[in-house]
């Protein structure tokens, strides 16, 4: 089933090339903010280049309604009882909507730190979010992520005063298990470190 | 393979009847707190009742050495590329492990609101633990683990007055999956709260 998965992420990943689409799979816990990160993140980038996004939750229409408020194409997947997005369901979507040349497609995972680790669906980088509420110890505990993944956002650092969080801790654990991991500190909500990211997103689709 | 863990749970919950051992699951997001709540409690408990703990992490023996510190005995499960805890893992534990009568067991899941709800451990109740950083729409999202737990427990309400969370619509949006769901509003960082969690712990096992 793995390998099936993984034929068919290659066959997405030569779809979006011919577009020149560029795909992050943005991967997290449960309330690590990866929809204020997106919205934020729309907010700055939508006038300079275009975007789609494809959310994934086990069930409901928040997330995309978030989104479509924001006037960007959006498909939600729901995947009911499963724990993650897999190649299948991502090639229906990016056929379902119309993708516009030289754009970036942002993929919003189901929120599981570990599932999604195994499923690639294409993408050209993932970017795991990890929030400073949720501890400094998460790379050691759930590893495959961290492994798996090319950009480790930490969020809510505005939330840095009220909580037992190092950074420094946090990136040395992650270190550990992938050390060509690239790393942005900020927060959606605040904003605060938001075009370090928003800078990179550009030049990556350059 | 669901029905195979379902058999094994329920031998798993009497043996565990048998010693009059209490068993509690407890499932949620990594980092909403799960094992500092476990801290907090086994101090608040252990002068009165007999305890012990299950550890279930992908990785590391972080948490099995932050209870063992406390002279609680403790099995970790490291479940590897494993999403949930099985059957069968407790199983080996309760084997492992020199249970007391009359005590009562806590089971720390692998951090993940998704898989785990599907994995009947033989536990007397499952406690679903949401912290209010991870927003309030969590169980229209992850609607399974809250159909399938019997408590929940808000954790980390020390932070409320620095995020977007109302605990009213977190907890409505949880009864809706489920009406019969007892809720407890804590923070296991300040322990405010923790009386009536403990005083309910200590009424389940009389």
């Amino acid at each position: 089933m793995l390998l099936e998965n993984n034929l068919l992420a290659e066959r997405n990943r030569g779809f979006l090339e011919a577009l020149n689409v560029y795909c992050l799979n943005l991967v997290s816990s449960p309330g690590s903010g990866k929809t204020t990160l997106l919205e934020q993140t729309i907010k700055l980038l939508k006038p300079k280049v275009g975007l789609a996004v494809i959310e994934g939750d086990q069930q409901s229409m928040n997330d995309a309604d978030r989104i479509a408020a924001m006037e960007v194409p959006v498909v939600q997947v729901n995947t009911g009882k499963g724990c993650h997005l897999d190649a299948h369901m991502v090639s229906h979507a990016i056929k379902k909507m119309e993708l516009i040349k030289d754009s970036i497609l942002f993929i919003e995972n189901v929120g599981n730190l570990v599932c999604p680790a195994m499923f690639d669906l294409g993408e050209n980088k993932r970017v795991v979010v990890v929030s400073v509420t949720e501890g400094d110890d998460k790379a050691m505990k759930y590893p495959y992520m961290f492994e798996s993944s090319h950009v480790c956002i930490i969020n809510k650092i505005d939330l840095l005063p009220y909580v037992n969080f190092d950074v420094e801790t946090a990136k040395k654990h992650a270190l550990r298990i992938n050390h060509r991991l690239e790393f942005f500190e900020l927060s959606a909500t605040s904003t605060q470190g938001m075009d370090a990211w928003v800078h990179w997103l550009t030049d990556q689709c350059r």
